[in-house]
């Protein structure tokens, strides 16, 4: 098994925008096989770009305040807040708090792209 | 997208070991299409089975302090730390602690056994 302390993970910006990181602490070149662990960092203020593509989502909110904002609706986070987000949908996380906004974000590997449960 | 308060799943006696429960916020039938997120509660001085599976563990502890165990080491848990379990490898989780010990634990769906990235 790998044990890691999150905080000694790298955080590299993410989405190209200042004040959003990501901790890729479980990736496809540890051996995971089908999906990854990051852990996203977004400072007050900041937001992730409003984006789709085709992968899911599964979110868990650890720390902050703020909002996931899809095409429909605007949803508070907090510590907590789980976030399930379909590939294809438009969405967005945003810190409207006075702390750090962090959160687990895990997604599926690129080679799971159109692989699908046999009927 | 689904959004849900940890706090509002309900529980469920997990392994059949008393002090041991999960919540599962994002499951196959939400429309996850590959992975499913649980969040365990062990009780202070209890574990988890020691076993093994053909699924992975992603893990992400969010409270309390502990211990996981596999055929080789054991390793310290605590707020923070993340722990890759691959498929086939012996573990367990214990409460070695003075609280409730809280972990995020993701495993992929049942119909991704066996099936393989191409080379």
């Amino acid at each position: 098994m790998i044990v890691r302390d999150i905080q000694d993970v790298p955080a590299v910006v993410e989405h190209g925008v200042e004040g959003v990181t990501a901790r890729w602490p479980i990736r496809e070149e540890d051996g995971a096989p089908h999906f990854a662990m990051r852990v996203f960092d977004v400072a007050q203020g900041v937001s992730t770009p409003l984006h789709e593509h085709w992968w899911e989502h599964e979110v868990y909110v650890l720390a902050g305040q703020g909002y996931v904002e899809g095409p429909e609706a605007r949803h508070e986070l907090r510590p907590g807040t789980v976030v399930f987000v379909p590939g294809g949908e438009q969405h967005h996380f945003v810190n409207a708090g006075a702390e750090p906004l962090r959160f687990i974000c895990l997604i599926p590997h690129r080679w799971l792209e159109g692989v699908k449960r046999e009927a």
